[in-house]
């Protein structure tokens, strides 16, 4: 036996604690996090608040092969700067934010639209593919398997997968019929994970930053929680994708891989708490409670 | 054949069409709905809003034998008036709001608590009862089963059963002993439902009525999301039980009794909803996404 290794055989042994799941995803090594592309960036610059703040609203748009025709509806809004005057219309407590046009239902006065926008079919739903992360959730009311799919949390069925509408997730508003939700129209999740919305609507993206700036909002009081006055929506000042704007004044986010071991502890972790406070880990998570963890990327 | 059976063969077979889940419960007969006793409700009223407006939420106690020693302890602090003075202090994004004394933490500005507080143990964050509803989520990650007791939302292992942190459930602040939270420090959901914390706190109550004057507070920028400043508390005014008022100013509010067919029907068209604009039924639900209906009692 070596001296090297008598003296790592006398080396205390110390047990190190349980980490929390937040500790996990920063203390994962940077080749483990994906930088955003700028292109996959939808940043909404809301009026300032009562006290002159800034409210910015940051949300990432999903991955192919999803929802990609109201996507590329929604960059075509963007680019011809169609949201800049709307405004957040609809806030119904432990459901949704929406925003938007608030005239959309009155042709006479409703803000019309770019043109080249396309018309998206419900097949486009759901999509043929499998998860990409090893993290499996097998005991779900709403799908044969739940998981995700670089980065995003998805449920499938057989070889058909669909994204899940979470917290922060970012949906395309429509009527009855099933293809007309163009993109203009959006909401996001601001409550327990409304599942009963999945392959019903299409799923676009999620909030990543500045959440609270939608999800603090007083609730509206008319039906479906829309505010009964002008005067109680919030201005949308600006919106645009980070690519339209000049490199120094691009946001930049990465998100935690899903695809890597930090992510199996992280999601072991969010399943099995065992850091200090927990005395009885529950031994399972839903996929909307292991959150992708997201972050501005270190300069 | 009689002729009663030709004229029911006879009559048009006109065929409803399906109905959305708030529609079954307003339908419900009144012999469905369970008044809730004015001892389980708790009422606090915040300070006005900035426009003078009052703010109330109403809390309804849970049943027996679902963690009665902090609840023995939450109506004594109720009839000391010890909530009078104190504040919202926490408010933190798809997670909790949390009030109480905001000194909690320094012994010596602590506010006194009253004499006669019970220690509650570990072993009363579960019981052992089963389901009174015939609705059960056989498909869960965190559970052998989940279901209802008598209105509530509960998850079973065995013969143990332990209430669900469900959003606007209530629960009970503690320290990192098990047995050390009072009923003093309370707090409420405002997000996906944190299973990782069932049986890990004590769940005493249900927020029923202004969740919003919780939920759409401005949220903290401290540790936890705990306020900075005293100014961004909102005071706590007062806080009673509906059986220490006047009869003529309690709040009355009922709940759909989760033992009645209305409660089947109601909790069937959540897992599977086949109203207009529904294109694709979930075929399931989680016991969070199955809300019991509550209701002022109509007069």
């Amino acid at each position: 036996m070596t001296l090297l290794a008598l003296l790592l055989l006398a080396a205390p042994v110390v047990a190190e604690p349980p980490k929390a799941p937040a500790e996990i995803a920063a203390g994962a090594p940077a080749s483990d996090w994906v930088v955003i592309p700028p292109e996959d960036l939808l940043i909404i610059d809301l009026a300032p608040d009562a006290h002159g703040r800034p409210r910015r609203v940051v949300i990432q748009l999903m991955p192919k092969p999803f929802s990609q025709g109201w996507i590329a509806n929604i960059r075509a809004l963007a680019a011809a700067h169609w949201w800049d005057g709307t405004s957040i219309n609809r806030v119904q407590d432990n459901y949704v934010v929406q925003w938007g046009d608030p005239n959309s239902e009155d042709k006479a006065k409703a803000k019309p639209l770019p043109t080249g926008l396309k018309k998206v079919p419900q097949k486009a739903y759901v999509a043929r593919v499998a998860p990409t992360s090893r993290v499996r959730i097998a005991l779900s009311p709403y799908a044969q398997t739940e998981g995700f799919f670089q980065g995003w949390p998805i449920a499938t069925h057989g070889r058909t997968a669909w994204p899940v509408h979470c917290y922060g997730m970012v949906g395309v508003g429509r009527d009855m019929p099933p293809d007309t939700g163009s993109g203009a129209e959006l909401y996001t999740v601001i409550g327990q994970a409304p599942r009963q919305l999945d392959r019903n609507i299409a799923l676009v993206g999620r909030v990543i930053d500045g959440i609270e700036n939608m999800s603090a909002l007083p609730r509206g009081t008319e039906p479906l929680s829309f505010y009964k006055t002008a005067e109680e929506r919030t201005p949308i000042v600006r919106t645009r994708l980070a690519s339209d704007l000049p490199e120094s004044e691009r946001p930049r986010f990465e998100t935690l891989s899903t695809e890597s071991a930090s992510f199996d502890a992280f999601a072991d972790a969010r399943a099995n708490r065992r850091d200090a406070f927990f005395i009885a880990p529950a031994g399972g998570a839903d996929v909307c409670n292991i959150p992708v963890p997201i972050r501005p990327t270190p300069r």
